[in-house]
């Protein structure tokens, strides 16, 4: 059943498998007046795309953005805008081995056991290549945010065991893994080729704020504004866990410790909660963390079941990030975004 | 904007207010010819209800499952099955305090914000009494899981400093606490005796589990298994964080000792994933935990705003649950229910 | 699965049987503000009510709306409003005769095809009785409009051969088949009484039109403001077609003579369309029609089947309205307004 | 606010302008295993592409449809299908006239006045083109429909004022027209050039029947096959009516002529309600009819209003069909399609 669709009023409807004809995305429910600025959308996938450095995968794609509707002399004009990037660096590689074979960590078995078969070139429609639809989606809902000061940035908060000493995001873009403390990018780096050469992935936790979100964003009950985050967020394949404000560190806390008090004129004097309560934004900033599970292919040996049940070794050869990490970095800021700028739109009519 | 519906076959919409007339829930999309059994629903409302214990509040509400719709001669007729709980212990107590200073940890001013105005009855809407209504739809989505062999089960697995130090499932139920491990049920009740006697609330942390769930579950994309027990989980005002699997800890690891291997007659050698890859169900059992804040609720005195901007003090009076995790236990096993049995029917269309 | 949900902003959920425990609606998204007036949706419930006249059937019943949640201090808190309308008077008569046969002209062999069971009591969902929750729903929906100063009022247009001679919605509560024309009133009731006499019943038109509805409501595409409509008014059991501005006189018409020319001021100089083009109101006043099919129930005897495929004779007892035209009209009002309250809603995002 | 999506389990959500890069749909919900035949899909669209004869515009569109996912080796994956159809012949003509100017029967005014701006050239989102994007997606539906041997055609019942006298489907593709009776297809295409010849346009009406469908297709209530077919055909820009088997009819019968009796073996006698009763399908053939009204679209001199207010004269010059009729018939069919496609889904969770 159909679950390639996601959000109420901005609504985006992804389609596109790694290695068939193109990826690509229709935003219905865009206003008009937005100004669509399309260098803006490219360099959000090009922040992305493959083959950026060392850290990523060498599959060099070049995901141009093709806009083919709800644009009319540069501006949005409110009907559904469709994005198209065309697959264009498939290698028409011999795929037999992972035809039948499940590789480990993958999504392979479990479609085939949902659908009785698979697209198997790449991943086919569970390949993170499918991100860039939504990398695309969020590039459109930033211009929307921009429009009411609100930003939204990410970064790595760790890789393997490096972690971040501090918080700041505006060095992210600074090194090629990302970091949100650029004195640790070179031993993330280190982290990251090291796996590498050992044939091997490494995993990592991304920070996500979003700063300038008014007080009253989300909705009581399902669509909190972290319910729908927390759906945006672990629907990205790689992620495996989602945390808001202090997160875990919950657990062990008092209410006297965790709660956020305020003081004159409405100012929270703490922001424990991550800038939401009750699933509504208190107009603090958004603060939510994610980890990162290592990347699943790897080139050593693993042990697996081909579809005939058989116990079969498998080499997973070509190219593949050996840290998600840094290329997931705007996955999450446009998941965010696109929560965002839906929750914005919802807000307007929630009074009379 | 509507935020009160979960689901889309199996469909949930909720309504009511801590201290309003009373709560309720209409579930549509339950298929014919499920017997539904009143007395595990009243069981089910009977494990969240508050007064159970010293351990939870002292508000004393029977809580009584209405049916009045969607049932024939005890059997689901394919119609909307209505419950309704009517509020019958709301103490007539004075709420001025409360009516115009915000609550610290609470929803009242992020609803202020969004709605410019709000029932401040015992939070109103944003009142955990709303999960009441979950729990009684939870209750028909299991009855239609037990159709099918699978089951749902969620414990204690730290409250406070104090961890379980093994999972057993079976043991949640003999003790007050929920405790996923007995032996450590009366450290944890101490937990919250401590708290509680100093005028305070403790957080912790819960388990789920979901067995007997075949390969298949979940659809690609936005609607991934794990992503609708995000955005279920999540939405419980309490949560602050959700992981699948190993979690947090996939970050520290290489992908060589995450990733789940097969062997002879696709059998998976390990569970690091928690039973879903790529949002889709292995066959493996479920596995998700979730972080629950301390109660915000606290007798003593706090610093807080008033709608006026002015910096009071307020102290909270009335009964509160020192600590969430005994009775939202019953509610995270209701959450996971419905999003399972809304992918089991969802399922049934994903082949020719 | 799941089918009782109507709209996306103003989100209606009905739930109940004929001779269930009592029937309701829960209406998410109404926004903060509005003054909710219990006794004018109880006058609306009691335009619909059954007993009403001898031209009506003479169940008695209250309905009683009650109102669970989402207003407080008689003011919309932008949460859902739950309302229940219990059934009090259902004869506890013997249904044996309707329990296994099927009743021509209603859903009982297709309910059966569908379910494999239904609830025979009165037509358990299917019953017409359904409608007072969508009544209940209209009445919140039209406090709405009222803010906006847009009305809706329908009708009737016929009843079997007598047509209303002119057009009067202010007439229509003057008489007690709400002709839209005084003057033909006392035929359509003559109309109605002959087809009572003979043990038979009648069916009739509608008009509706819709008042002080901006230019602009509506989507492109699918849910277009007389597609929304259509899909609404269609789904009333007993209506067999629909018609806008003209209508079926389109068909021999030529664009010259069906056009609406504009003149000087953006103002239209006819209004064929019934004020929509292009599925977008114009500013004019919307108008459609509707066809409603005989009353099924009729005590006459009829041939049917029996659900082991044996053909009977079947002779309903018990008591039915003749004509269905002068109650529906109160539910057409209702099922206009939800759609154009819920229009009116989306619209707040259409420009940024 | 997004309303370019239909459906719930076969979900499509189409985008494109007239003028713009292209249009296209994303089916979302397409069960694996389905044989895509790209050469139907391709036959559908060109039933309905323009310049088929003089009876239809004269642009000549190739209309060729291009998949791009959800298909492997000729078979659906379960994935989403997005097929994009590129506009190639768009004239590079002057718009001036129209860019200001509100054609009359169109959408420009009601267009503008919801987003304050529109893509005057064609029509942009509210031209007919867009409806290829729905035969493309029919075509799908189709596909999936002829597994279980249900067929949908529709025919020209009248057009202007000649009426077909009798009804053959397997007439239709047979005359230029469309007729269901091919002994006054001739008549009818005359009616079509005198229109013409005038520089007008002309109406007519539309016959639809589904075939082989089996009783219980539809959702009680609000989704009741009859109302989901009323919203998807009367989306299309051009339809003004709808009705479901003996349709307006009823108003003047009786209920004991009107009623469908039934006889031995739960076999219908006869089938006024056109095979749809309670909202679910009777297993009997669906029928419908609907009014077209003239294109708009003329080519004499009318009376409007351009965006300043000020009253202009207007010449719609460029390729338009004379009249609708020929080129909806496969565009009411693939409505028919969707609806049934998604409905035959969705009956898959009704029962246990």
């Amino acid at each position: 059943m159909s679950g390639s669709t996601f959000g109420s009023i901005f609504k985006i409807s992804t389609f596109g498998e790694s290695h068939g004809e193109g990826i690509g995305v229709i935003i219905d429910g865009v206003p008009s007046g937005i100004k669509i600025d399309a260098t803006f959308i490219q360099s959000e996938l090009d922040r992305r795309k493959p083959g950026q450095s060392k850290y990523t995968t060498s599959r060099n794609e070049a995901d141009t953005a093709e806009i083919l509707s709800g644009v009319f002399e540069g501006i949005s004009t409110g009907t559904p805008i469709a994005i198209v990037i065309k697959n264009t660096n498939q290698h028409s590689k011999d795929y037999s081995n992972v035809a039948t074979a499940y590789r480990p960590g993958h999504a392979d078995f479990s479609f085939d056991s949902k659908y009785g078969c698979r697209d198997y070139r790449g991943g086919g429609r569970s390949s993170g290549r499918e991100t860039a639809a939504r990398v695309a989606a969020g590039a459109i809902a930033k211009l929307i945010l921009r429009e009411f000061n609100i930003t939204v940035q990410a970064g790595a908060l760790s890789i393997g065991n490096i972690e971040a000493t501090k918080i700041n995001f505006d060095e992210v873009e600074q090194s090629l893994v990302r970091s949100l403390d650029l004195s640790t990018s070179d031993a993330m780096a280190a982290e990251i080729a090291n796996a590498s050469a050992s044939n091997d992935s490494v995993g990592g936790q991304v920070l996500c704020h979003i700063t300038g979100v008014p007080a009253g964003l989300g909705e009581p009950v399902f669509d909190k504004y972290d319910a729908l985050l927390a759906q945006g967020i672990i629907s990205l394949g790689a992620v495996k866990s989602i945390e808001f404000g202090l997160g875990t560190k919950f657990a062990k806390l008092r209410g006297s410790q965790s709660n956020d008090p305020m003081g004159e004129g409405k100012k929270f004097l703490t922001n424990n909660a991550g800038g939401i309560l009750g699933g509504i934004s208190t107009g603090e900033e958004i603060l939510f963390s994610l980890t990162v599970k290592p990347t699943p292919s790897i080139s050593m040996e693993q042990n697996t079941s081909n579809q005939n049940g058989q116990a079969v070794k498998l080499k997973i050869t070509g190219r593949h990030d050996p840290c998600i990490v840094p290329r997931i970095i705007p996955v999450v800021e446009a998941m965010a975004a696109i929560v965002t700028a839906d929750l914005l739109l919802r807000q307007r009519s929630s009074r009379i």
